[in-house]
């Protein structure tokens, strides 16, 4: 398929609308965030790679395994994965040389035309690794020894990556019964460099979760409350909130399968946290259960201060077989249909006009952009858009959030970009993106006529970097 | 954040295609449509200040305190409805300063970038006030000081107003308990500006709507029929149907929660009804009783000939506390998750084949443009769809409207601009936006090839003229 | 409104980006496409035409009575069906003079205006019948005259157009009840045209269609097998499929009004299955049964290789009154809200991961493009997406498509084109329609530099050709 060796390159006016107008402003602005520093206020990069500075092991571990983007579309043409050596649930791994692995990555790359993927990783290999020939079965080995060489310098390590791509701050996300000791390693060692975390307490919320039993005894014990009664569940959350906010976080994350919110009274949340904790819940108590410590979340959300996310609307773990087999966030995580308007009222008639309290929404539905989404936050004082998520974090995917959202929330209720990933290279590539894609919307904004040159300015400003600081009180 | 004076501005091509040989096209498109009169067949103005033909009291009372775009998007960013001297729901006001409110306003004036209330108002401040700054904290001053002169003169009397927007017709809505005095005023008058209203008959059809009791009562003494008995309760509606046609009248409009037609026996309506006006209507009833009325309303249209609208699909009044303080119609509604192709069957079923029955449906889920209204309005004789409505009538919803609802309805099952503003001044803003758009959206087809620039040109005026005359027989 | 004669023409241009740089891509790319051989993997026309190769009637009975595109937006705006000499249900015809039908078309194809079946009869004008006017009222009878006198000539017998379309294969449709005869004809014929069947068990699968009980009664006899008894039923599947993969088959389709499928146990699905043939089916039961089946297909297609194809989510013969006197398929199909994520579980989760399995995927709810769609395909080595289908195939439907399936399911998970007609002529300007809006999509990708131009030349290729090719085994 891709026989010869093409040239690699990462064109300056890469997204930028094609007219030459547009074009022209879309650079005067984008020329004004570039080398703003990257504030990435939620991720799921491994505090570890920042508090031990190790060397990454080699292309195929740092850049197939870890990311279910890469190896999703592989899988879906057909490539197992452990052809790729993807770890199984129980920590085996097909025997499987990384170089042939990674042959077979480069050898179907053109799967990935248009992708943001092969945007990415194409930055990556520029930008990053220096390479200027593209990626394909004929320069898999050049790439694969190219990149392993790298790995082994010293600016290749964590942290001076961090520091080469103008990190001005990451976060992290762990489970509340993390100890937090990267994080704590990491400000005890000296470096500058600011890792914060994110309380992301699904294991001990979701009672359908494999592990809820296990993390709610483990919870317990780290807590010394007794969570087996509603109101010790609730101390142990504040406890750990309390904890995680002290290593730095500003905020809390809450990945459920719809937006469902609840304002059950202390009696009622009490008979159903009896059912839950005595394995007794229904799929509608689960659902119930989890709605209700939504609006808990909330309630001491306006005590500490840490900003509420909401990453809604998926169904985990979708092909059976395969998590049987490998487990979590394999690629088969698939959105599905969400509803916002009713979900979020019992929480937004308690904490909905509080000027305390902030409250981040994100969507992996589209059609909720326009319907529900900016209508609401384009009214509630507490509610903000996070951007376009996940399965449409790509050009067209922004691009439609800014279309849809404009009308009814503006900007101003928008909170800027997250990258929320786990590959820790594509960072400065994703945000890239992001800065491109809202210059290139403004640009045509101010070719049309709606917004003076210097108001898309200051807007393109806002939206790369001072947004995420407000929102995410950074 | 703003701190100069800029120049306002109102570039002669904006929203037109950036593209040169598309900008041309639409600027001869458009050039064809600037000056035609207004129609506007459908919207919220007070036919009181026609009457009357009272000068507006001042910037702020005339442009902030009637226009819930504009305060919803200050309350989203924190602002209190107080600080803006919003009305209570029990018509008490706080003191508040109005050109402290003004300032308020200007000081955040940005938050409104590329929203379509900056460009209604921009266009309102440049060509009704000849404003030739921007509006910012530092020009707050000059912008009240300058608006509220121009108030007292004769030319921004009402009327005068009315006379310079070049409006050929305007449709107020009342409720079927309105006297509608003002229409009679303003014929009596010898004032030749062409005022008429349309039915809207909410409160005494949404056993939901909290003045349900009170204005069934009203309803009854008004017309002197029996509005107790379904029987009776019928007679009113084509009583008063008929005084509103009478006014002028020529178009029934329905807002309802969903978009759910009945068609029940004349012996299960009536049951229904019993239970409705005994108040023992459950929340199904309810809505089973709107899904009926909406099918009389059709069968008294047949009759009488009023055009019929349904305007479904939205939560109102969301905000729980906000309604118990300030009351309705306070930014606060929000869009739902609209279902039209089960939900319009019952009706459709009977009328949706009659030549001379018209119904012309809108959405706030745009997600049923392409799926659903647009395959049933290129299908049903007597169904039109309206434009796009409220939360999608920026430049960004229009084009979606156009893009979606094309390729099975074609233009000819649409019916043009309604600008559905009770802000008056803003009216020539909102439909030179619709008439740009259009002409964007026509040059763009004429650019590509799939239209002849003479078909463009017929397609602008009857978009912007001659299909709503047709739509709503004026 | 049409008075004068205006030019026909059909612009080289037509479709393509109208930005100069883009343009001259989207040039490039075409002509390497452009002329490339038809592969027409699912269609709907009459197998009888390329059997019989008798010429076809006359203008009408060719492009107005066989296409519900057209006879419905005539429909919409007041035309009856008996002016058109649309056929009754009960096979009696009013009596129209097929030339008055033609002129009552031509007066109102202004309506069409900006729609793919403008497009494409304009192509069919321009480039099969060789007409440099404009189709208006003005021109109607020489439209009418000059296509009859063509139909009568050598050239425009069925064969000769096949021939000169450049159609490598084209799939009909059959019922299982269907005995193949054309295509037997056909190969006995020694004609080198390739028309192969595809396997459409509707009418024997779903309980609620009005001919089940008679079709499974045929079926029976057609087959040998006890049709009364679940083994015997699907035993009567296998049979016919067989027969249809012997006459060329490599498909099978199933139209469901949901996607839902569902696993039971041989015991559930064979009492379910008595229910059925009982005639004790509640809708809730036929749903089931009709899922069940989807399953069971599916199955089948892992022992013969027949690709399956799915074409959910449409209410069929909407308007009561049309159908009662015109029957099915008469532009009264409406599409509806259709959920996958679920839907697709049981059956994803028997054969979602098999590599010899293929199942293609269609919708007419564009919201699950980017939401479900595109995510599932872009994981299950199973899936693949069909193409914009329907009320989708203008080109603003094909370029929703590629924007909103790009980022999650990539190009090389999508299958091509498909032309889904029984407008025979209309075949190349459909075909041509979808090569140039890809190749416009893929010129804007070259242009905001996210391909290189080797890369979509070789993906235009791909998507016009290959593609299909692979997916439909052909």
């Amino acid at each position: 398929m891709n026989t010869g060796t093409h040239a690699l390159t990462l064109h300056e006016d890469r997204l930028f609308p094609v007219d030459a107008v547009q074009r022209a402003i879309a650079r005067r602005l984008y020329a004004n965030v570039a080398k703003l520093p990257i504030v990435s206020p939620h991720g799921h990069t491994d505090p570890a790679w920042f508090a031990e500075n190790k060397p990454f092991a080699n292309a195929t571990e740092l850049l197939l395994v870890p990311d279910h983007y890469v190896f999703r579309m592989l899988y879906s043409q057909g490539v197992s994965l452990d052809a790729l050596g993807i770890p199984h649930q129980d920590g085996s791994r097909a025997a499987v040389d990384p170089r042939e692995a990674w042959r077979l990555f480069a050898r179907n790359f053109h799967w990935f035309r248009g992708t943001p993927s092969s945007m990415w990783l194409n930055h990556v290999f520029h930008d990053v690794f220096g390479l200027r020939v593209r990626l394909d079965a004929t320069t898999a080995d050049l790439y694969y020894d190219h990149i392993n060489d790298a790995l082994q310098r010293a600016e290749f390590l964590p942290r001076a990556l961090f520091e080469r791509f103008n990190i001005e701050l990451i976060a992290t996300t762990e489970s509340p019964l993390d100890a937090l000791q990267h994080h704590a390693a990491i400000r005890q060692s000296g470096w500058q460099g600011r890792v914060i975390t994110a309380y992301r307490p699904d294991p001990v919320v979701d009672p359908e979760h494999e592990q809820f039993p296990s993390a709610l005894q483990r919870f317990g014990e780290l807590t010394g409350e007794d969570v087996y009664t509603w109101n010790g569940y609730l101390w142990a959350h504040r406890q750990r909130r309390a904890f995680f906010a002290q290593a730095g976080a500003t905020s809390t994350d809450h990945g459920h399968p719809t937006a469902a919110t609840a304002d059950l009274s202390r009696a009622e949340a009490s008979k159903l946290f009896d059912k839950v904790v005595r394995g007794q819940a229904t799929a509608e108590d689960a659902e119930l259960f989890r709605a209700q410590v939504l609006t808990e979340m909330a309630a001491m959300s306006l005590d500490d201060g840490l900003v509420m996310q909401i990453h809604p609307g998926c169904f985990r773990n979708h092909n059976r077989e395969l998590f049987k087999q490998f487990g979590r966030d394999k690629g088969a995580d698939i959105p599905l249909r969400t509803e916002y308007v009713n979900a979020l009222k019992p929480l937004l008639d308690r904490f909905g006009n509080e000027p305390n309290f902030k409250l981040i929404l994100f969507t992996l539905d589209e059609s909720t952009y326009s319907r529900e989404l900016a209508p609401l936050a384009g009214h509630y004082p507490a509610l903000f858009l996070g951007p376009a998520w996940w399965f449409h974090d790509a050009p067209e995917g922004m691009w439609r959030f800014r279309e849809w959202t404009l009308s009814s929330a503006g900007f101003y209720n928008t909170v800027g970009f997250n990258d929320d990933t786990r590959a820790f290279l594509s960072i400065p590539a994703r945000h890239d993106v992001a800065r491109r894609v809202d210059c290139a919307f403004l640009a045509k904004l101010v070719a049309e006529h709606r917004l003076d040159e210097d108001e898309a300015m200051e807007l393109a400003v806002d939206l790369a970097y001072n947004l995420p600081k407000k929102a995410y009180k950074l």
